[in-house]
């Protein structure tokens, strides 16, 4: 079963936020922040960004900017608390900010994982994970790189996979942030598929990742996307991504000092690039395993790193990015199902805005899993209704239910109950409460077995959104031009 | 890695309480309990309960006793907030109460299910689950009846699994419940563990849990334990036994007014009984499926339910028992991991006191799982890690790093760093962070394949805590001597 309804409002989380940290612990972490960007500073590989700086008044020297603190919260001021993302489907469109929660798929994977078979990520599969996006509700968007389809030629790949993003699904996608011209690529056909770049500046039509690389440097590549994004009005997730012990210290409040610190200063950048263009606090925090050096992931640390980053991302006014079903599972089996929750659920206590890898994260981000996809929006589907609040009023208080059935009875039969039974609990899509018998009887299936089966008949049921054929040839032929300019 | 020594102190929840309840939804469940045990009442099915609530000036109709609301909250008032319960090992005692949790493993199930085989439960599975339960510092009890040893006389199987209780942990263990009877020889065999019924008397050495046979009858069996174990001062889980649709109307506000109708009722007989004895506000909530009548477990509506039980304790002034790694699995796959987590999450978020079946169930409880337990214990050690405050200091800070690795550097040889990395991350038990090579060449077990080898491994290295010879034969003496009274 679907929890929401196809087309119907994005998920708000009406819920308390749970809050962790301390107004003194908020406070050293201020201070911190502000000791960090001043005496360490942060380097930015991109001359425009340190004539941008520079223009402005702060220290520069080589590649690293120092910045006063007081001049970065002014710039983090002009960044709006909340806007609105559209999709081509207006009822898909999204709200990013205050209670609102939207949830993109996993991105960034080159493999691929069905079943017992692991292999490299193909343009198929990205249509696949594309179409499994667009059809459950729980979902607001595909993301962006579901995964890396490598069987297409490198340097025109974000062509497909925008059109693949633009044509399969009429949800909100995210824009190619490989280079400046991936950037200038994505912005082009944007526009054409809503009609203009004035359009697209009016309302955002896309939401970029920007990666730090942490710690404390904003590299080339990744800067000259954010310059073609925010110079376009639209939304960039500036993103400290840290594992900590390798990219931050092994400590979690210095860990959210350095996170602070890398987003405030990406945001800096896009208002003094195009003042009150939309920005999203980025978080990516884990850490590693230091025996052996791997990520790791649904770990303590990183559940409690998430939950104060909420908390720090409203001290500063401006609308996150967090969490995910984030796991180091090679496949979809009780690790897969416990750290994926161990990160989602804080994720909702968080109240994050933007929550990328939110379906078939799998092996650190390496592989996008076709089963672990079902148990993420399994998972998505229980936290939308878990973190709806209670309505008491008489009605629910059911009374009269008690008046009927009395002592030592049972309510399957109360009035109460034949009223509400159809909608009174969550469906799942994939847990089974079959007793054993009957469980035996269908083939013993575990979850993974079972999601297998819902991913491919949901495949077969997939049906396209409907596009105008105008718009579509026109989105064709831009690929193929630029596929012809590009060389591939 | 145990993330506790042997022999530390319990786990303390310095977190934030998450509560969702408002000031108005509390007043409107305070008018829905008092409605109900005023205008519905509750069914107490023991000549002895209705005789002390009429005496205590209540209205009794049949087995029907009338409560004042008023009259019930004076009873309560009597129950102590927090209390101790020693176990024979000192290190080992726990309190209830306050920030204090405490972890058992599951209790109940007929079956047990190893790897691809589900049977009948044996004795010499419950001593397995016991030596688990001991050598895990995660868990503070092996709780009561770890599984139904099915391989032992009915009448006399509460002497042996109490006697394994005693000499194969030393840490806190539950009182039989089925009778007044089984109720009087734990009492006995606890008094000869302790030296006698005045030092368990002066400090509780059991914990033993009554179910409401909900809705709203207290039954004759349950009564009779609950009497003898109120009488000699040993704490008593009062505990609604509720799945939604069934057991209760099919809203959780409904079900959280009969909740707390039921337990404040059986704390009232207690504290008649003997004022002052302790008590635990239970609740065992979850819902069934409303197509398939199943009992549903880890469901939205029963994590809603666990934080909402918890602020209804704490309004009541009582210490409290939920929770668990419940799940409608039949094996430990992603479903039981994800699920056990739903619920285990909202236990902590909630700060439940005294949390049984925190290891082992499956199958909708009517498993013991040997891998599910491993599975359980690794959610709980990576809880406790997470529900522990950061400490936000200058050392934590670690400005010092920065300055050492500045831009776009690493972490891994810092002096920060090397003088921290063996202990400043969770150690996981069973979940794997290999790379995809490494996974491979180590057999590419799944999680639970891994814990079906770690299970395995603690049974082989378990040692059996000491026991004085004299207290041991005594014990020894008592059940042969009750084996045979009972006709065994």
């Amino acid at each position: 079963m679907d929890n929401r309804p196809a087309g119907g409002p994005m998920f708000r989380n009406r819920m308390p936020r749970y809050e962790v940290l301390s107004e003194d612990a908020m406070a050293a972490l201020d201070k911190g922040w502000r000791r960090l960007v001043t005496e360490i500073g942060v380097e930015f590989l991109d001359p425009r960004a340190l004539d941008l700086f520079r223009d402005a008044g702060q220290r520069v020297e080589d590649n690293t900017v120092f910045l006063d603190p007081d001049f970065v919260l002014a710039q983090v001021a002009k960044a709006p608390s909340e806007f609105d993302v559209q999709a081509r489907n207006p009822e898909h469109s999204i709200h990013i900010g205050g209670d609102a929660m939207a949830f993109g798929a996993v991105y960034g994977p080159p493999f691929v994982r069905e079943g017992e078979v692991r292999r490299d990520a193909t343009m198929e599969d990205f249509r696949s994970f594309t179409k499994l996006a667009q059809s459950f509700p729980a979902l607001d968007s595909a993301g962006g790189v579901i995964c890396e389809p490598s069987d297409t030629p490198l340097d025109s790949r974000h062509l497909d996979m925008t059109y693949a993003l633009q044509t399969l699904t009429d949800k909100v996608y995210m824009g190619n942030v490989v280079s400046g011209i991936n950037a200038a690529d994505t912005l082009a056909m944007t526009s054409i598929l809503f009609g203009s770049r004035e359009a697209i500046e009016e309302t955002p039509a896309t939401i970029s990742l920007i990666n730090c690389n942490s710690p404390l440097r904003w590299d080339d590549r990744m800067l000259e996307a954010q310059f073609e994004y925010s110079a376009a009005g639209q939304p960039v997730v500036l993103t400290p991504f840290i594992l900590m012990g390798a990219m931050s210290p092994v400590t979690i409040p210095a860990a959210l000092v350095q996170q602070i610190t890398e987003a405030l200063s990406g945001i800096a950048l896009s208002q003094l690039i195009r003042p009150g263009t939309p920005v999203i606090f980025g978080s990516f925090l884990s850490n590693i395993d230091m025996q052996s050096g791997s990520p790791t992931f649904g770990t303590p640390e990183s559940g409690l790193g998430l939950l104060c980053t909420g908390q720090i991302a409203r001290h500063f006014g401006l609308p996150f990015r967090t969490g995910g079903g984030l796991t180091s599972s090679q496949v979809a089996d009780a690790q897969a199902g416990y750290e994926a929750l161990m990160t989602m659920m804080p994720t909702f206590l968080a109240g994050a805005n933007w929550v990328m890898h939110s379906a078939g994260w799998l092996e650190g981000g390496l592989v996008a899993g076709y089963e672990k996809f079902i148990v993420d929006v399994e998972l998505l589907q229980m936290l939308q209704v878990e973190f709806t609040p209670l309505e008491i009023d008489e009605d629910s208080l059911a009374f009269g239910a008690h008046a009927e059935v009395g002592h030592g009875g049972h309510f399957l039969g109360a009035m109460h109950t034949m009223e509400r039974f159809r909608t009174c609990f969550y469906r799942p899509l994939l847990s089974s409460s079959e007793n054993y018998e009957r469980w035996m009887r269908n083939g013993g299936k575990d979850a993974a077995d079972r999601a297998g089966e819902i991913y491919k008949k949901r495949l077969e049921e997939y049906e396209p959104p409907p596009l105008d054929d105008a718009v579509r040839a026109e989105l064709e032929e831009y690929v193929i031009r630029r596929r012809k300019e590009l060389g591939d």
